[in-house]
């Protein structure tokens, strides 16, 4: 059988990677000749639930078209957060949670989507379906990508089946969620030891809304004003990223994940700005209060894609 | 629960009318409060096989968001093939087989697609998902959605699930599927009473390929000599239509349901025909043979989409 790679978006988080392996293994028991791979490297939580579940990092590629004709996405399906080459391949098969975007195929494909927390559920569903035991190390990283998108099942893009897939997994994986849960998410909030650079990059996604190039930012912090100290040098970073990118809106959110609180600093074009305070109000001094804003897919890019239409 | 309705393409084939009724029974058994419409007329062998199953033909609807806010899509996604105003409702699910283009939402939302024969065969799937038993006349309308895509599993979109589809739903609608199978093909060759206009609407579609507008129309028929009688009458229609829906390419497939032979009428500018000629070769009097294409969505679709890029 002819190999396929599968991944998820770039600056991958755990579920771009978790379930890049949960769905390489479910694909290869059932036939297909498959290897998970990452756009990026794993970030600090990632690299933590994939060193507490005994996998390795997977294998970075920069292009996909060199080493294979078709591949598998995760977690995403807008090609502007796929590999660099994605049109110069065939997409077999899609699994994703996210709104669907200038995504275009010619000929038919498999793609599952549904509206829940975190691909690696749809992931737990498909082994269900397909009658395939899931073995303990995949069980607990797709639990650490379903913890990792949820926010501990607190954000309200968590639904009923993401709770059912956490203590499904947990029991499977020998894990108690909510001790390991936290422990996981600490591990992504170190941001001390990286640069404003880095940290505006790590788990960053970029929209076309309406001809305009919006990116979205998120870091996950357990102490919110000591982030905002620098604040300054967060702005001079976006705003050599947004003329290096052309980005029209950059907005980086800074959510402490204990008690789901927010604060967003955005820069960008005043008409960009201008939409943007229509779906959030006012900005002022590039920076504005979220409380209880987490997600990114249900509470940052539907009122933006409203906004600037 | 806030009203939804459910619907296949314009044009409704078996397909499209059967998928609907079966999925809108389906969710209002999930919980969800569905209708089951079409966005035209039922077929001659559409007709045909509710009338054998017991269903009257689904209300026709012309716009939704008079109606609903929310719809749900069936064998279908492509929004020029969908109802008019559809960018004025959201669309919460959609199942379907065909390749996906310029299908964008601003809002996740459940999307499963296979590269199966036929939408009901996905639809087959999904009540064994959700362990909801199929009574016997959504049995038979599904089993006719299958035998009518694949032409009775004889198509090379047939793929096993389309096989194991029909033996299980055949089962439950309790019929030879083999012998009501070619009754209901039969049903849609009826030709003689229609007129060329009609003919070249009856089951038709339109692809935007590379910014041009190909609308590619499919009958079926038991005597292609018979049918090629009235070609100039054909082509005149197919003109008619083009010069005032701005068709770039026409192309009408002639097929014999019996041995899968077809022979196709070709109308359009010329670039567009040699775009045409590039993907199947030379047109000769606005005619060419196309032995064993008998599908649209797997053998004329790709090859079209790849003349034009």
């Amino acid at each position: 059988m002819e190999k396929e790679l599968i991944f998820g978006h770039q600056n991958p988080d755990t579920d771009a990677i978790g379930t890049a392996i949960a769905y390489s293994y479910l694909q290869n028991k059932l036939g297909y000749n498959t290897e998970p791979v990452a756009l990026g490297e794993a970030n600090d939580e990632t690299a933590f639930a994939l060193k507490k579940f005994g996998f390795e990092a997977p294998r970075v590629i920069k292009t996909a078209a060199n080493e294979v004709d078709k591949v598998m996405l995760v977690d995403h399906n807008e090609p502007q957060q796929s590999v660099s080459d994605i049109d110069q391949v065939t997409v077999t098969h899609v699994v994703d949670h996210h709104r669907i975007m200038n995504f275009n195929t010619s000929s038919p494909l498999f793609y599952l989507a549904a509206p829940v927390g975190c691909t690696s559920t749809i992931m737990w569903q498909l082994y269900q379906h397909y009658n395939v035991e899931i073995p303990q190390n995949i069980a607990g990283i797709m639990l650490s990508a379903i913890i990792s998108d949820t926010l501990l099942l607190k954000s309200p893009t968590t639904t009923d089946e993401d709770k059912k897939a956490v203590k499904a997994l947990a029991e499977i994986a020998d894990v108690d969620y909510e001790k390991y849960g936290l422990e996981e998410l600490k591990a992504g909030t170190n941001i001390a030891s990286k640069s404003e650079e880095d940290l505006i990059d790590l788990d960053a996604k970029s929209f076309d809304l309406n001809g305009k190039t919006v990116r979205v930012a998120q870091i996950n912090v357990v102490d919110l004003p000591e982030a905002m100290e620098r604040k300054n040098a967060f702005l001079k970073a976006m705003n050599a990223a947004s003329a290096s990118e052309n980005y029209d809106l950059f907005m980086l959110l800074i959510t402490n994940v204990l008690d789901s609180d927010s604060k967003a600093l955005v820069t960008g074009s005043d008409d960009a700005i201008a939409a943007f305070e229509k779906a959030f109000g006012k900005v002022a001094d590039s920076e504005i209060s979220l409380p209880g804003v987490v997600s990114r897919k249900k509470q940052v890019v539907p009122p933006l894609t409203e906004a600037f239409n």
